[in-house]
């Protein structure tokens, strides 16, 4: 350890707690004294949440084994490369470049996946669930693309797996629908829960920036990563998604059974016309049970909410979800739903979860995607409201044009409203009408706006935004 | 079973499940075929929540037994008196009039204690420990008293006791608390868990209702019973409180340790102001770490709250929960605080968690309130800042002479305002003198207001409002 200094070193429960200081850094470590009852944890990964994993285990550890009474230590670390500069520091003797150590080491008790991706992810998941070792993992997207496979596997094994950091963050949305709500028919799932795509939302919605212009200042200030493609088309909310309807509705999903929208092309006007109108933007994931053909409605859109929704007030970084139950109405579920930290911390807690249930030889966690099969509902046959803005010339007809499609349909209009006139770049006078759209069948909407799209006088792509109303 | 009719019967994993339906209404019943793996509850209780309990266990069984996995039917159900006449009917041959019979029933495993009170709840739950049985209780006021008592028993005896439904209704605090929150130091809690008055203070606010004429509203619609002083005086939040703070940091409390303030004294104009000033007003209950001392600041008050704080934003009868964990950072739950259902939701929870756990021996819950003595701040050494309105006489003099006693005693006015005056029943005019006070320590603003009583030109009774500001 060089001229590193002993810091405090102290004997509990069969564990060997100490902290060394190095200079600016501090080495923390656990080392266990290898007694029967102590259980091992192989880590798999130190990247962010990894090394926050890590981080934390080390500083609240006397916490975490007064709470928990279970004593434990980190066995090994597997990591991607052995010669990189870290922020923490570790006991190099920890570290090792293959994951298959921890997996085929005897004497680790519980595996925890946070290495990201998904190839080597997979692998590393299923290997341990064929070992007969628990998991924990904080990988949405393995979840959304290989869960079904690996929790029959889990089941089959009798090998739980744990998640609770794949959707949501710090949020303990996953175990509260596991425990506290498990006697609750789930009625819908609604949620914001992808930070970024929440931040720029945000920015575009308070300071009236527009969109490029949001990401660009989300990026600057770490919110958003150089490559945001995932967080702002939708695609990260939905993987999230996939594994809340698994959870709630037992029912087998891949990505092929999810509509995704992406924030990308929101504009400042609707931000104004949204705010006169009593609602707000945000990109909401919905999933929505219909009792009557016992299917799912699966999406994630740029959605109009009303501002008094709770959901509505949900700014910045900030994740929340609300969960409909049959018996407990309707709960919400807000905190950080990204970052190191409180993503640490939903890993955390299921470490402790699988320690305890470590001992059972049989835990079930009711979590059992592959038992029912339920169908989706094609995105046409959804109904809600609906806001839709179109680009006019100004000029006389259009507004009848654009009603009489309506009509056509049987599109029923619930309010229309138009913005002042202004000359575009090649002086013609433009302005903006809007329609308020009564709960309809998206397939009709969706006529109405073919029909439209061949008129000279309107530009090309209407603004479309689904209104949700959510009521208690 | 007279004339009733056999609805349909199933047989699944031990258990016959059938319904009756006799005229209007309807028998449920579970009947175990006593295979040894099926566990036995008994239920003491069958008021409000106790049947809401029982339905829900009914209705929601095939899809609790799916998600839990494990067989289990109520053996028996104690109640006050067998010839009252129940909403739900109840196979008669469950029912008993002595809650003794659950404990002394070998076959029982776990008691669900919903009796309410605290003389035969305590004993109750006492006895149940002491047999070894695990109990799940959503008695507030029990734990609130003897809390300490019975987690002392439970660990000694190895018995787990649940206590979901006791804090929050059907909002899953206290398993987010034990489970997924588990690596967190506290840093504070605060709340809205009393919806009586929130839904009370909600009409003031919105429809400018008096106190008195919001209440009278609120217990014609329900939403606050016939003798309301518990839910007025702050006292059911108090109660909530120290179970929580308990929890949180498994320290002993009772009820001498914490400084309740109800909300009868809440005038409307105060809302007016507050409105004015960026405010609302929320029956809050703040449970703060001291880490310099390692002390607890605990007390209920109707408290200033930003509006764009989240918990200004939880109207009617809904509650809500915010921690703030030293990884996780700030979490909010929100929900059904009380009622039928989302109570039975969360007690439910907690059945199926001491099912599941029943095959441990020794399941510690992290929660060991008598493990560490907290010494409490007193209330005149807490900080905040401070709204402060006193009704005066529209005379000279006036606004020197509070402002030199705030002086006095350094207490430092951020900003005043005043409304406009009026002339009182005895002809003398009057108004309103608004100060908003930087964060100080209560003690010194007592002082300024003891100063004040005398002031011939002062009403005796000033409003005192804390502001919380939280910021994470």
């Amino acid at each position: 350890m060089g001229k590193s200094q002993l810091f405090f070193a102290e004997q509990n429960c069969g564990i060997i707690y100490y902290r060394l200081e190095c200079g600016e850094k501090v080495l923390y470590n656990l080392v266990t004294r290898m007694i029967g009852n102590t259980l091992q944890l192989g880590l798999a990964g130190l990247g962010t949440v990894g090394s926050g994993v890590y981080e934390t285990l080390c500083r609240n550890y006397k916490l975490l084994e007064a709470r928990a009474q279970i004593p434990f230590a980190v066995k090994k670390i597997a990591v991607g490369n052995l010669a990189r500069k870290r922020d923490i520091e570790v006991d190099p003797a920890l570290l090792t470049d293959d994951w298959r150590e921890l997996v085929e080491d005897p004497e680790i008790d519980i595996i925890i996946e946070l290495i990201g991706g998904t190839n080597e992810a997979y692998k590393l998941v299923k290997a341990a669930l064929e070992a007969g070792k628990p998991v924990v993992t904080g990988n949405k997207a393995v979840l959304a693309e290989y869960g079904c496979e690996l929790f029959q596997l889990s089941a089959e094994k009798g090998t739980p797996l744990y998640f609770e950091a794949s959707c949501g963050g710090g949020i303990p949305i996953v175990q509260s629908l596991q425990n506290s709500l498990i006697c609750n028919k789930v009625e819908y799932i609604a949620g914001i829960i992808n930070g970024t795509s929440n931040y720029i939302l945000t920015s575009m919605k308070e300071k009236g920036m527009p969109f490029r212009d949001a990401l660009e200042e989300a990026q600057r200030l770490g919110f958003a990563e150089a490559d945001p493609s995932f967080d702002i088309n939708g695609w990260d909310a939905a993987h999230k998604a996939l594994i809340l309807a698994m959870l709630a509705y037992g029912t087998p999903l891949n990505t092929d059974k999810i509509a995704v929208y992406g924030i990308e092309r929101v504009e400042s006007i609707d931000f104004k016309l949204a705010d006169q109108l009593g609602y707000t933007i945000k990109l909401l994931v919905v999933i929505k049970h219909h009792a009557d053909k016992d299917s799912l409605e699966l999406r994630v859109q740029p959605s109009f909410v009303p501002k008094e929704y709770l959901l509505a007030k949900v700014d910045g970084v900030f994740n929340a979800i609300a969960v409909k139950g049959d018996i407990v109405g309707e709960s919400i579920f807000y905190g950080r739903g990204a970052g190191k930290n409180p993503t640490a911390s939903a890993v955390i807690g299921d470490i402790v979860l699988a320690m305890r249930e470590c001992r059972l030889a049989d835990y079930h966690t009711g979590f059992q995607p592959y038992t029912k099969e339920l169908s989706v509902v094609p995105m046409g046959e959804t109904v809600t409201p609906y806001y839709v803005r179109f680009r006019v010339q100004d000029r006389p007809g259009v507004i009848a044009a654009i009603a009489s499609k309506f009509a056509k349909y049987d599109v029923d209009i619930s309010a229309t409203t138009s913005t002042n006139e202004s000359v575009d770049e090649n002086g013609v006078r433009r302005n903006h009408l809007v329609f308020m759209v009564h709960a309809c069948k998206w397939v009709r909407l969706k006529y109405v706006l073919r029909e439209l799209a061949d008129n000279e006088y309107i530009d090309r792509h209407p603004a479309v935004f689904r209104i949700e109303n959510f009521n208690d």
